[in-house]
């Protein structure tokens, strides 16, 4: 029986380990909080910082395979793993362009890849000397996730306040849509793509509101946006799960934001909404099976339950009775001890023959759901 | 977060752990092999046997409310614990009345539910009394399980061969089909049907060879053998899932031949075929939430993976890959560590909106997958 490790024990392992209990497998997770969501379901919790060389080096020893759940992994321990024949999936030369934002934003434009125009600065001095790009995006090289480690810099009085630390300064594009289509590539080469998702943000608070799939598009902006995510994901060249974000501008041009090589949030809806879901796709990659199917069974929408504002402390969970009332919604709760403002602590997902119905019930579960602190 | 205990720890508590996953609950598993398919996706795993009045008393203290997978399972300790106000589901009444056979006749009986015609026979000597009542289907009433405990007499020569036990003698129905319907209830006793599926058996080895949904009954038959389940499963007078099997004999005439209050193989297809699977609605009666959708999303068969004949030891799955190569075709495999002839190892469902497909894909899938015994 394979013996594989994943980097990293919350929700994605969690749902990872959910699918993986379907096929022949040895499951091992490295994660530092023994309560983290996915601690219970594997068969070797082992204890450890997923950034430590030694931790992640004597996890790995061993293993037939390693993947993980985050890119903020000790690679030079994975790189020495690699070399002593441990499969990592994806391998570390894909880790190693998606871990910083310089090199990810390189490697578009050496695949002919389109993505919104930028300039490298190393300090805030740079930022200062390239005030004209303004406005702009500012991300950090690394270090950055989920929304932390980027800035928007509107005029040159947000200079002082931008990060003086290696980043990618990148033309602040018009928005019109914002997608993610994930694709899985085997070891054969062979590939799998998942119908485009569309992601629909809250106005004020600059959220994900809730997640359609699959994504109004016209079909020639479509077979585009496949296409340059296709490209994406074929030029790594390793084997693997690659969730592509990307932007249609006002003008309907297509570029890659950005690239998760692994599980991702865009890609919760396909468990109850498709035939393969991205964790079972991400297991028959591991597990040397054929691809599975990417098509939906029925359109839907995924809602993230997020912990309310000004709550922080072991949570609970409001109006799961009332969402679980509609038909064909799904609640998945990811068992995080402790709730704070913003934070991922479960999703929703709503399957429907009638995308219509799909909002309207995502707005009934919204006011109904929350996730606060016990008092 | 409610505690919920789970007596025993194979494949159907495992799939109950899966299932599990999605909601707030914290998990106990009671169970004497450290191997069992279950043991490892538990929040906490106890060792101990489910027979034992100590082991189970211990489990059930301090846990709001248990489950079984199996019936085979201590009912004084869960009894005491019921008094002492853990919610048992099944409640110990309808444990009390399924796990023995001669109790579940009589209960049958009482409700006016059909069912084959029985003598009750205490021993050998009262088998042989009634001879007259041959051909008949001889089952003991306590300790049966997947078959054992269950002889076809047919003619007298047969009778020193027969239990010597507390039995039910039954009445030999001409099968014309056999289908099972689980239905749920829950603490306000509202109630959702699964649709009726088929059980297709094997002419020679008298083992299931497939399971199909729905399962082709005239619509009339279908009413019928639906009202028939409706009625064993309300006057139990306990929330919980309940499997019952159904014979329809030649005459077209529908009988109960037995139900089973708990999760069961026959609803195995509902994980990916239906929009609430039998797992996930054990959990919502299990957490006090609405019951699921109980339609399918698409006609489907399950096979069961059974160990080779003639093969003891370690297990090792052939063909797998054949099988995934399928389109919409969802291997499980239950991760038992010892495969033996005839042992429920994995099973195998494959949804497709052509029922003639179903048939097909299941013939090439029993021809390519096998569980040996490592060499």
């Amino acid at each position: 029986m394979k013996k594989v490790g994943i980097l990293g024990g919350g929700q994605l392992g969690k749902m990872l380990l959910q699918a993986a209990a379907n096929y022949p497998v040895t499951t091992y997770i490295l994660e530092q909080d023994a309560d983290a969501p996915a601690v219970h379901l594997c068969h070797h919790y082992v204890q450890g910082s997923i950034t430590s060389y030694d931790d992640v080096y004597a996890f790995g020893k061993g293993l037939d395979c390693i993947t993980i759940e985050i890119e903020n992994v000790n690679l030079e321990a994975l790189t020495q793993l690699e070399l002593e024949g441990v499969t990592i999936i994806p391998s570390t030369s894909v880790l190693k362009i998606i871990t910083n934002k310089i090199t990810q934003k390189q490697y578009y434009q050496q695949h002919q890849i389109p993505t919104a125009p930028y300039i490298i600065t190393h300090n805030l001095a740079d930022v200062a000397a390239n005030q004209a790009s303004l406005p702009a995006v500012h991300k950090l090289a690394q270090g950055g996730y989920d929304g932390k480690g980027v800035q928007v810099l509107h005029h040159a009085e947000d200079i002082p306040n931008a990060y003086d630390a290696p980043a990618v300064l990148e033309h602040k594009l018009e928005i019109s849509k914002e997608i993610a289509i994930t694709i899985a590539i085997d070891a054969q080469k062979r590939i799998a793509i998942y119908p485009a998702v569309e992601m629909v943000f809250h106005k004020h608070l600059n959220m994900l509101d809730y997640q359609l799939c699959p994504a109004t598009l016209p079909q020639q902006l479509g077979w585009k946006a496949e296409a340059i995510a296709l490209s994406v994901a074929k030029n790594f060249g390793s084997p693997g799960l690659y969730a592509v974000e990307l932007i249609i501008d006002t003008q309907n041009d297509v570029y890659v934001n950005e690239t998760a090589p692994r599980v991702h949030n865009s890609g919760h809806h396909t468990i109850e909404a498709h035939y393969s879901s991205q964790f079972d796709m991400l297991w028959r990659i591991i597990l040397s099976y054929p691809l599975g199917n990417t098509k939906a069974l029925l359109p839907s929408l995924m809602l993230n339950l997020v912990g309310a504002p000004n709550h922080t402390g072991v949570a609970v969970y409001q109006g799961l009775h009332e969402a679980l009332c509609i038909d064909n919604c799904y609640v998945h709760i990811y068992g995080k001890k402790e709730t704070k403002p913003g934070r991922k602590m479960g999703h929703v997902t709503i399957i429907s023959a009638e995308p219509q119905e799909l909002i309207h019930q995502a707005n009934k579960i919204k006011a109904a759901v929350s996730v606060l602190a016990a008092t």
